[in-house]
């Protein structure tokens, strides 16, 4: 490499190493630097960008993470990659003189507004990558018929300033909804509204819960960065095809688990240690925090029920829409014991209800009106087309890998001969399939590792798409 | 019919015309009373119920909404229904004796959801609080159009993951409308969607900005209890009727303001004070936080323009329709200087976009069609026409209390005699007249005490009891 990576530093803005050393998401700090590097002009069209592994020994970070950031960019016409020549800045790219807008301008000078969108980020060509649905089936009908009603219906005192709990009509909707489909025992004064799974986390720690909470040694690193963030120890639990080993549970306060399916592994917990954990939890006075992120979507047998309802008074349940309907809804529950209501409600504040109230009471009527229900269906016919799709491409071109975690939700984990993972990731990027390795959600305090697998996705392809990504996905494995 | 609906009424419970009366869902009631009476055993198994038409006749509504309810609820089996011998309550119902939940019951029993939500609060009969708009204005009809708009021309991806900015149709809409009803000089890219003001100081503070931070020594508690919480120290600036005397400004590393109104005072901040304040940031190398809480109420004169004109690296430009649409929707922004931007959006966070993709699309249709500019109007007019009331209802009722602050906004201050603000906020809560005395806003360690005083605010009471609300006011200030 010609030039050293301070040169590149420089031209990206000193802001960068700020931002990586800071909080969450380097990947997406980088992307943000360098497209901006490249936008403002300060890495000029063609400018060969340095090796993955220098740039990431340089800033720190995982290889991986440069290999994506530059993927990404690849993907967003920023940048082009070609074989022996390295990842280079696109030409052709305009750059905008500069952003900064005049400091100097007499007060009352006509109000300019430089309007120049960035262009549209574009995602990987096939985004196999677990945790959002498949955003072309929204209801746009049911929902806005929902809506409607909704609006026409709303006393006045919905646009008023709110109750932080969340309006009545969706903790009444949600009490029976969740009775009946994850039979979890609550009632709406014990149910708290809120944005989504990370919102419940920031609620409850560290102003109502303690550590150190036990977790699945293998998760979402973005759950354990919040804790991480809230000052909360996390301490990792080790997983297999039965979920959580429980039974490695000390004297921890608490301990998060995903009870229907495991996340991202795969298993439903053990009935003995739905069990067990619920004595554990007597016994110590701890408390479960269960996260049912997509305890809808089960398949092969009859779902999986809640472990609240085994225990309403050791257990905080915690689902939102995000998987069901959309993250764009932002809405998202929580399911307390009572001790833990009053103190929840206080922290969330009384005039930050968050949640919208219009969408709140939209998703009431979907709830009440059976929309919903018929909505979970649907998606769960297609999801399981999807998964049954996969499967058979797996055991027709790539019969050596094995599938597991398939019994449920919106992803599987395709377990690859050992030491393979990581190639497997980065030609996955190169042919333009973002996905994830296991290695991604794994604690960092893990003890033991889970063998090399893919986390795979079947949610998020628009349906006209899916089967191009999966000829995609079977191009990339390992052979056999 | 054999038994009348006073019998059903009972066993219905007592809430049900309350429920009836009061919110919205009619239908949504009737089902929830129906199913609590049938559940705790008011309406016994095998109970006949009354004809459509009877019920609906007593109860004031609709015969399709008896029909839906009861239809609702044979569907869910509370009920059945059979051809010639009516609705009945189904057999078999099991009956919940208690609220409490089990918390010993066996792993595996069925969910009981015991339903009793606790009595809806009332508030005070007049409510004069500053801070929330009238909640009967709210544009239903207009809104459901941009919504409609939205939802049918929104693409696929906005049911995605989302941008931790926000829409870029909303960034673009408002950077407009900035521009334009506020003297704002800012584009898409440096603006960033948030739930209100509470949530942008907390995104800035305390990972992007750092205190201590002057504020002025009238404000809302709110705010600088928020500011406690984030470890940031304030200091108080003493107020005038020219706002903050910003003179007062140190080694503070930054300062917040009302420059439109300030708050709760009502003075707007002088010219020569507003290009002191820039001076004395560009010289400290300090930041200026602009809450724009209700810049487009202004009733007298053009409207003052937002401080972030004169120099958009030195403002933080934050807003939000908590006060021109509602509260409700948890929408807001910030328009911030260049070097903010990128730790701001790394401190929102990839996956929390918090606020509704649907609101941020129907509130930028709503921009953009015109109907935002269309109901400011309407509700200027409004409240101009409430102030105006307010003042003549003082002039011919308590002609010795000055008011002032009336030029913009949605409250005023009346001046009291000195030594009876608290006698007097006191006698008004006795006579159910919600409101504030200047010294509920007072910052602890502020100097000098603005005189005796009470905050008006005339947005909250709907139109048509603004008039009885005028008159509980008058009878219970001091006399002359």
């Amino acid at each position: 490499m010609a030039e050293s990576w301070v040169n590149y530093a420089e031209r990206i803005g000193a802001d960068l190493h700020l931002e990586l050393s800071g909080s969450g998401g380097r990947r997406a700090a980088l992307i943000r630097a360098l497209r901006e590097a490249v936008r403002s002009g300060r890495l000029a069209p063609g400018t060969r960008l340095p090796p993955y592994r220098s740039l990431a020994a340089d800033l720190g970070v995982a290889r991986n993470t440069v290999a994506d950031a530059y993927a990404e960019l690849v993907a967003e016409g920023w940048l082009t990659a070609r074989q022996g020549s390295g990842t280079r800045v696109a030409m052709g790219v305009p750059s905008t003189p500069s952003r900064q807008l005049g400091r100097a301008a007499p007060p009352g000078a006509p109000a300019r507004v430089p309007k120049k969108a960035p262009p549209r980020a574009r995602g990987p060509r096939h985004d196999l990558r677990q945790g959002t649905p498949d955003a072309s089936s929204f209801p746009r009908a049911a929902w806005l018929t929902s809506y409607r009603r909704a609006l026409q219906q709303a006393p006045n005192e919905a646009f008023g300033p709110g109750d932080p709990a969340g309006r009545i009509e969706l903790r009444e909707a949600l009490a029976e909804y969740l009775a009946r489909a994850r039979g979890v025992r609550t009632e709406p004064g014990r149910i708290v509204i809120c944005s989504g799974f990370a919102h419940a986390l920031r609620l409850l720690f560290p102003a109502v819960l303690r550590g150190p909470l036990a977790v699945e040694s293998y998760g979402l690193g973005f759950h354990r960065e919040l804790l991480a963030a809230a000052s909360v120890r996390t301490v990792p639990l080790p997983v297999d095809e039965d979920g959580a080993q429980v039974a490695e549970l000390g004297r921890e306060w608490g301990v998060l688990l995903t009870p229907a399916h495991q996340f991202p592994t795969g298993g439903p917990l053990h009935p003995e240690r739905r069990a067990a954990v619920i004595d554990w939890a007597r016994a110590r006075g701890g408390v479960i925090l269960e996260d049912d992120y997509d305890g809808e979507f089960r398949y092969d047998r009859k779902p999986v029920g809640a472990v609240q309802g085994l225990d309403p008074e050791r257990v905080i349940h915690i689902g939102s829409v995000s998987k069901s309907l959309s993250p764009a809804l932002r809405l998202g529950w929580m399911a307390l014991p009572e001790r833990y209501v009053d103190a929840v409600l206080a922290v969330k504040g009384e005039r930050e209800a968050w949640a919208s109230v219009l969408d709140q009471l939209t998703l009431a009527d979907f709830l009440v009106s059976g929309s919903y229900d018929r909505h979970v269906r649907r998606m769960r016919q297609r999801y399981r087309g999807r998964r049954d799709r996969l499967v058979a491409a797996l055991a027709a071109r790539a019969p050596h890998i094995e599938v597991t975690g398939i019994a449920a939700g919106l992803h599987a984990v395709l377990r690859l001969p050992p030491g393979t993972e990581r190639s497997t990731v980065k030609a996955a990027v190169w042919q333009g399939v973002a996905l994830d390795g296991l290695a991604e959600f794994r604690h960092p305090a893990a003890v033991t590792a889970a063998p090399d697998g893919l986390v795979v996705g079947y949610a998020t392809p628009a349906e006209h798409a899916y089967g191009a990504a999966l000829d995609a996905l079977c191009g990339v494995l390992p052979p056999g």
